[in-house]
């Protein structure tokens, strides 16, 4: 039979994590032709157990159970890829990833300090990077931010400058219409105090900002001599309510971070990201100043849940194809599509 | 010695055609650290003969003569880069290319159906793919159109698309900043009746944009029913003067290029090129009907002489790093600039 041949042929996914963005990704792998979901992991007591079509809410069962086992599950079903979406920290989730190496797995993961993951975590990525080629699979750090709208997009920008001398990446995001652990990371309804507070904990920011900067930087064969990161609240300025929260004017409606890379005591590269519910003018720009100078543009931006479910997905036929070790987007041909 | 020590390490390279592409190729190749400029071909009794220096405007000689020995020249230097800039056609650089191959030198084409050259060449591009790997080189074409805007960007942007239904690229570039070949290339200056004339022979028309259309359409896994390509005059409403020429109100100021593709009856992919001397709002944009949709928006354009040979200029490293055979664009890791 034809469903037959697809299924013998497709390619076995785990999804590991089942938070908001783990879900989409489940529900795209289900309903993409060349995939198989055959497990997901996950730690919330409220999850294990249930079968993952009513976890991820496709109102149906589809005969698998959500699991906490992630060695067991992974020597059990022998997946080609690891959908791996958990925490943002190299540090936190290097035991799960090198459960996943260990099982023979390739990993796509949105964990943003993979992205670049040398920059904080240099032991810890040469760890990676060593078990990943003892067991023969690639790993993989991607998302829209990191990923792609402040790093990759504008490194493919560059590519036709023959001189670059200054970067300057925006990102505005409209905090109202995504996900609720994102409105909470950006401190939306909470006192300017409690920000500044958080923020001096290292509570606040966006994780892997810093990590797209190093990236650019790295691959421009630019010497940073500097990084300076800010962080500060948005402010709101009316009563702004979204689907899960309200802001009262004068809460703290989301944040503005921004990383500057400096050669020679000059800017070199600005990485302004501005996330917050209400935000007018969402977009996302680049600014070249080199030969011939680019200045791009993207209306209401890279919408980013959404985008980032589509760059785990669409990395997996590259993983497959990459030598193995822990790589970066850079290393691997250019992201494009692929058919449902 | 620094300098020795460099030059010792320096990527040999071989300028093959001076145009005016292949001039700037060869100065940038001279201004560039790691890059060393060991010769260069072209036919031209002009230039044939005369030193390098000269012939690109450097003002002054440095000690290489141009040659229209090709074979020769490549065994002499032995170069590790040919950047090759002659012809559009596949056919017409056939045997350039395997003259580079044989010699064990690496090529970087602009010769635009090189871009995607299985399209109209499949034979002859079987032919260079087969060379290419016994001599152990890879060859690649690649510029900013093909190469760039109207195809390697609009695949880089559906990498975050979960889906796509419909694509549109379009260019609309104000020929009077570029080369004089260009604005010949276009009709520029001539009466609307010789422009459909030479339409009508082949003549005319941006080569290239149907070999953009159809990688575009491979990548994302969609087969095409129908191409259609139509090439109309842009008339002059008033007189335009170029550094190069003079176009009265009434001929033709230059031309739309518009390539469509099918499924099923319906437009899934359009690229509208337009390229007259006098253009109003000269930009790049690519519009994305999927999810998340997409609008991006370069506001005047990227330039084209430039970027083409930061394009060929970029790819080097890359090629040089790539498996053997004849490569395109989307096999290869996203370019970048490199330093200067």
């Amino acid at each position: 039979m034809a469903m037959g041949d697809d299924k013998s042929k497709a390619i076995r996914v785990v999804q590991y994590g089942l938070g908001p963005i783990g879900m989409e990704c489940a529900k795209l792998v289900l309903r993409k032709a060349g995939l198989q979901l055959v497990g997901a992991i996950d730690v919330d007591p409220n999850k294990v157990g249930k079968d993952v079509g009513s976890v991820i809410g496709l109102g149906k069962n589809i005969d698998l159970e959500v699991t906490s086992d992630a060695e067991g599950l992974l020597r059990r079903t022998e997946p080609q890829i690891v959908l791996h979406t958990t925490q943002s920290r190299v540090d936190k989730v290097y035991p799960q990833l090198l459960t996943c190496i260990e099982a023979r797995a390739n990993v796509v993961s949105s964990t943003e300090e993979l992205f670049y993951p040398t920059y904080r975590h240099f032991e810890l990525a040469r760890k990676l990077d060593q078990a990943a080629k003892k067991h023969g699979v690639t790993v993989l750090g991607t998302g829209v931010n990191p990923g792609f709208v402040m790093d990759a997009l504008v490194l493919f920008m560059t590519g036709v400058c023959t001189e670059v001398e200054k970067i300057k990446a925006e990102r505005v995001v409209d905090a109202s219409r995504r996900r609720l652990p994102l409105q909470k990371k950006i401190g939306a309804g909470i006192p300017p105090e409690e920000f500044r507070k958080l923020v001096a904990e290292g509570q606040l920011g966006h994780i892997g900002l810093v990590e797209s900067l190093a990236m650019v930087a790295e691959r421009l064969e630019w010497r940073l001599e500097d990084i300076l990161e800010t962080v500060d609240p948005v402010i709101a300025e009316r009563e702004i309510e979204t689907p899960y929260l309200k802001v009262q004017a004068g809460q703290v409606a989301g944040l503005k971070h921004i990383a500057r890379g400096f050669i020679g005591g000059g800017e070199v590269i600005t990485l302004d990201l501005r996330i917050y519910v209400g935000a007018e003018d969402p977009h996302d720009a680049i600014y070249i100043q080199g030969t011939p100078p680019i200045e791009l543009r993207i209306p209401k931006g890279v919408f980013g849940d959404t985008a980032t479910v589509a760059s785990l997905i669409n990395a997996i036929p590259r993983v497959l194809k990459s030598a193995p070790g822990l790589v970066t987007v850079a290393d691997l041909p250019i992201p494009s599509a692929w058919k449902v």
